[in-house]
């Protein structure tokens, strides 16, 4: 599907860095930023084409709007921007949380809004740490759901697949419980430690005890504070929870060691390595195209239904196609993945759900 | 002062790094090993230069000794070499916990033992992972005790050097309630981190989610299980302690979070944000040399009392020369840090102490 300009709502690090790569691509670029001088330095600097004041006029005739404010300001714009869309205009986010955003963005923008958020970024923030090669080999999560058109939701893809980034569709509550565990409340934990460090009148001698461990740990905990409590208060729920898993499994380990019990300390460490291990061997992601067809019925639904079953496996959709059926009311979904194992895994994964999908095609290894 | 010949006791990562270093400055290294194959590795890659099957023999003749077991083993080490070694030698450690540690050393070996602790290191582990550039620019702790010899003090300083690393002495009780808080509750932290992401039964999407701070977070829970087993168990007393605080204080945290306590939570962001930033703010540690004088009784015990005073500041020792005075009884002990600021810095300490201590060359700024 081909882009032919995009508006970015926002010019910071993640705004400013979509806005290099797209412009890389040769698509040009409208900005705007709730900072006069923030969008003029975009300007500046060649990271946008066009600088506009006033975020409608930086939206009309978009095909793609990225809206990369932080997420406590995503309800607001979408609804300043809603009247302004071109018809055919998808609208995604970037936010670190999705049920709230997407929430709003569905009430103002409706189907075409697809919330959005890009596994990239650093602890740094601002406008200086945009970078057009960020998103190359990340994931980029999308969170469709029933309301889903199909044509925005192949757009964003086609805007997340041009800045080397790898789709992968999840639904909004499994999207913030997962990030909840693995992304905020290491968050809070990094600055608790260094909290905790820095408590004891010793700090003379905290430095050069400070090793890189320490460091790795904590480097998070330099992270931009209002950011992070934006997005603390949009998961609160989520990160509640969480926090009280880790805090009643430190008391036990607490106990352990008081109680001296060994073995038990002994298998919670060697758990945990292996786990960790596990977790970060990326299973291999090539392969040849692989088919699966599956007869769906003529609803939005069901975009969001089983890209997100693909998703909770991790099986990034290469390619997607619905075929509407000339007798109305059923329709072929055709989803391509890579490698014949790939195919298999998703077909039984949608048979389960009752879907009746085959694998078509499996490709070279067929 | 200069050493003629090193005994390392254990030729893993560390003890493999401290013999690849000191070869490096041409002086003859004996290794031993508990594990024969490991000792042998060692001698054909060229790591030592003799290796020995008893521990016994390979201490006799050494100036320094260098034991690089895991730290639940020194006690056992140090007794058995203990009627092997040298009158003048000096005998030293490398593990993460102190306190035990110098009881076991010094109870064996007497004045001679001088506890360290080198802050350099991976997660990885074994004699493949030795590099003769580890300590390059690293601190290294020392604990000296009010029995130590300041003749071994001064051999063992010297093996650090020439190592590249800086040496720092600390009190043991302080050295392990610091990296109680700055090393074992971190690396107890990211371990439960781990295990709290994967408990979930969604695991197929974690990967995507699990972005670069993850993997920070919990990247020193892919370290040996055994070896950090030994640690957490020889110093518990202070983990329990800081694991107890830090629980409370991720409590507190979601208490904010539930309560909606926005203002608090963003002040706990803020200020563990700006206590990282300022504890890495490494200050400037060039100066011309400074010489610090100051009379002492004619006892052991003062080398350590001055030494780790100027530690827990983090004012390393550069040199230190202790004159005996030829009426006996007191001794002038000059001390020599780098530049003016921390001359006087470190006087002033001493002062506040009870020591006369003056700072008699200001070097190129007096």
């Amino acid at each position: 599907m081909s882009i032919q300009r995009v508006a970015v709502i926002g010019t910071g690090m993640i705004g400013g860095s979509v806005a290099l790569g797209v412009r890389a691509a040769g698509i040009p670029v409208v900005g705007y930023d709730a900072e006069p001088a923030t969008v003029a330095r975009a300007h500046a600097r060649g990271v946008i084409d066009v600088a506009e004041a006033d975020p409608r006029r930086a939206v009309a005739g978009a095909d793609v709007v990225v809206i990369a404010t932080p997420v406590d300001r995503v309800g607001r714009v979408v609804a300043e921007i809603a009247p302004a869309l071109a018809p055919r205009a998808a609208v995604t986010d970037v936010g670190s949380v999705k049920q709230g955003v997407v929430r709003h963005g569905v009430a103002a923008v409706g189907p075409r809004f697809v919330g959005g958020h890009p596994m990239a970024g650093s602890e740094r923030a601002g406008l200086d740490a945009a970078d057009p090669e960020m998103f190359q080999g990340a994931w980029w999560i999308l969170t469709p759901t029933e309301a889903t058109d199909s044509g925005a939701y192949m757009l964003v893809t086609s805007l997340v697949e041009l800045l080397g980034a790898t789709p992968l569709a999840l639904e909004p509550g499994l999207h913030d419980d997962l990030v909840g565990r693995l992304s905020h409340v290491p968050q809070i934990v990094a600055s608790a430690l260094v909290a905790t460090a820095v408590a004891a009148a010793d700090r003379g001698a905290l430095l050069p005890l400070a090793g890189a461990g320490f460091r790795d740990v904590t480097r998070i905990a330099g992270s931009d504070p209002d950011l992070w409590l934006a997005i603390l208060e949009e998961n609160r729920g989520a990160i509640a929870a969480d926090l009280d898993l880790l805090q009643r499994r430190l008391v036990d380990i607490a106990r352990m060691l008081e109680d001296g019990r060994w073995p038990e300390l002994r298998a919670f460490l060697a758990d945990a390595r292996r786990a960790r291990l596990e977790l970060f061997a990326r299973p291999d992601l090539t392969g040849a195209p692989v088919t699966v067809s599956l007869p769906v019925p003529d609803r939005p639904g069901v975009l969001a239904e089983v890209t997100t079953i693909a998703g909770q496996q991790a099986i990034n959709i290469e390619d997607l196609e619905i075929a509407h059926s000339t007798e109305g009311g059923r329709g072929t979904l055709r989803l391509v993945v890579a490698g014949a194992q790939r195919g298999r895994a998703l077909a039984d994964l949608l048979r389960a759900r009752g879907h009746h999908a085959v694998v078509v095609d499996l490709g070279d290894e067929s």
